[in-house]
């Protein structure tokens, strides 16, 4: 075979495993004897609760905060995707975002407020909520900021984790809150409602009525069970593909209004300062975008030979139609294989075999979703921005592989 | 709305809900306070690992040790499918079935060895297996010897989860098994696999080779990270709708043979003896099944009204196709909501709304799959049953509600 670098068709990597000139470390061997250490001693018993393996301890949330000595609270912890695979994030690892800390709320005592512009003003319980119709979906969440130190002119050379993290994948089930609003009765002068959560920074949104009437659930189970206290338990507004931050967490309120109110947490940060001196707020659907996730910063790529490209990709608006990945500056792109089902809303794995010569190169993906948004480039994305403006940054992510195979975050 | 017991359209839910008939225990509110407690104070900042609530901390897998006091390794521990919802298990809370306990294993050192009928023996590290392309698919495991206690003349009055709970459903990624046995070279006269466990019961399944080179996945990570101890880290042989027990776990020996070899895991046990006095080997695929959770035993329905009945249904044989429920002995059959993508080998969550009159009601649910196979009536499987026999139980479980709304098992 060839060995130039370039993306592999899978019949090429059996034909490389098998003739030997693939990456694959396999050993010819004698079985004699097979009977391991661990074969010899009984282990330990069932458990109520299982956990990771010990010897996956370094498998952890990167936690930044943002105060550490007057607001421990406050900051965020980002999924390690770069450890990770497949697309369900476990709940131990789902990112956090928070801005004055995890309240520690009695799901008993627990209450949710619908009032405003409504017929009747409703409080529900726990209880209550569990009564109704529930539905179930995959979804990812995102924050606003994600990805944002790319923004910077020197890419920051931390783990893939550490720089797209604040995003996660679960499964999330709950109550349709359109049921409940409908039940309130909706004054025809309501055009947005604002999302309060019942934690110490009361953090608020404001959200257009017609989508969160749609669109949003109120989600008491993850991925099969109750809410993780850090995702908002025991309630939490989901609103598929939007800014993560209106997925509010101890969700405690809803009131129905005839405007957005203009909290402080859409006006004092998660807007976007445009070049022209106006910030644009109320950018609320997080765009197209992908990041290879091995081979990326912190790996090394030991040799040359067959290795095999993965990573995520996701949009706010809908299905991921195709991720594409170049090799070559963008000159030509290959078309990743995406593992299904592709859901709406939701990150999908893309896959790509890979046969590198040992040279220096640079890999980059672009995803473009079921509506045909894409990724910019970074240079593209900068041009629009103006300095320290972090939202929303979509941008190709580009991952150099230099001499040796350690990985560099750059700028294309 | 006419108050009579049977199954809801959604709208009929709705009007229900707005006419304040229905069960959803919503009040009129005036807001004078809505700041909380937990608003008053910072919360907790951000961690490493998140772990549910500790006010969940009753959601636990339900543990069954067979000789607790010679051998406390050796049993089982049930998901709790009755406090969950949507498809996917936490890992904490996938079921364990154990012969002698989990070994504590270190991937570093752990070897995979595929030998026998091959051209060349290999053994593979963890590190040599990551090089290799992955997959990533949703799949239930079940237990061989789940739901068996129902074959017991007096049904068990204890949780769906105690009963049925030797099931879970994660998202598995790891490497294609065939692709290892086609770099092995399969000898013309292998028809059958052995895979072992690197467990100290060394558990060892005889597999059609076919199949599990077709079907078979070497899995590395469960939903997002690497596998639980439980469920076999660092290494698990994936077999997508066959017996739990064939989804060897601490894979370390995979040897291609001629013919089945008999293993003590499939004389002893795993067999299934007929009326005529003999056993039956290698009935490997699960059957189609459902079990409603929702309501179920140890639940209290608290009185008449509107109540979502809510459950699981799968097959190893495919995809389901449709999930009926009676609430009439069967006379009438209703379809129940499937929550889709409705995936091969995966559960899928059901739902149908339904009002109660607040009489005595059997509440039963059958899950037909796509090839055809569906659940038979208790009375219909035990019928072609010897006493004792637990395996591949998959008949139609009915729960009564009693007067109180209070559920029994019965069978019916």
């Amino acid at each position: 075979m060839e060995k130039k670098s370039g993306p592999l068709h899978r019949r090429q990597i059996l034909q490389a495993g098998l003739a030997g000139v693939g990456a694959a470390a396999s050993n010819q061997v004698v079985a004699a004897d097979t009977v391991t250490a661990a074969m010899r001693t009984p282990g330990r018993p069932m458990s109520l609760y299982g956990m990771p393996s010990p010897h996956e301890a370094d498998v952890q949330r990167i936690i930044a905060a943002a105060y550490p000595e007057v607001s421990p609270g406050t900051g965020s912890s980002r999924t390690p995707l770069h450890l990770l695979d497949g697309t369900i994030t476990p709940a131990g690892l789902h990112f956090e975002r928070h801005h004055n800390g995890v309240p520690d709320i009695d799901a008993s005592t627990h209450r949710l407020l619908i009032h405003g512009l409504v017929t009747q003003a409703l409080e529900f319980s726990i209880d209550d909520l569990m009564r109704y119709p529930r539905t179930s979906r995959i979804a990812f969440i995102e924050c606003a900021g994600n990805s944002g130190g790319n923004g910077s002119a020197q890419p920051p050379q931390t783990s893939a984790g550490a720089i797209h993290g604040l995003l996660s994948c679960s499964e999330w089930t709950g109550v349709k809150l359109g049921f409940l609003l409908d039940e309130a009765g909706i004054d025809p002068h309501a055009t947005w409602m604002i999302a309060e959560g019942g934690d110490a920074s009361g953090l608020s949104r404001s959200i257009p009525l017609a989508q969160a009437r749609e669109e949003g659930i109120l989600a008491l189970f993850q991925n099969g069970e109750r809410l993780r206290p850090e995702q908002g338990y025991p309630l939490r507004l989901l609103m598929p593909g939007w800014e993560g931050n209106l997925n509010i967490k101890w969700l405690h309120r809803i009131k129905l209004t005839d405007g957005p109110v203009y909290a402080k947490d859409e006006t004092s940060k998660y807007t976007e300062l445009q070049p022209n001196g106006i910030a644009r707020q109320f950018d609320l659907i997080m765009g197209a975008k992908s990041v290879i996730l091995r081979p990326s910063v912190g790996m090394i790529v030991p040799s040359a030979g067959y290795y095999e490209i993965s990573g995520l990709a996701w949009s706010g608006h809908g299905r991921i139609a195709r991720v594409e990945i170049t090799m070559d500056g963008g000159q030509t792109w290959t078309n990743a294989e995406l593992t299904g089902p592709v859901l709406p809303q939701a990150t999908c794995r893309f896959r790509l075999p890979w046969e590198w010569d040992g040279k220096p190169t640079v890999l980059q993906s672009r995803a473009t979703d079921e509506k045909g948004n894409t990724q910019p480039t970074h240079a593209a994305l900068m041009a629009q921005r103006v300095s320290g403006q972090i939202y929303h940054y979509n941008a190709i992510q580009a991952w150099q592989i230099i001499a040796g195979g350690a990985v560099k975050n750059v700028h294309v």
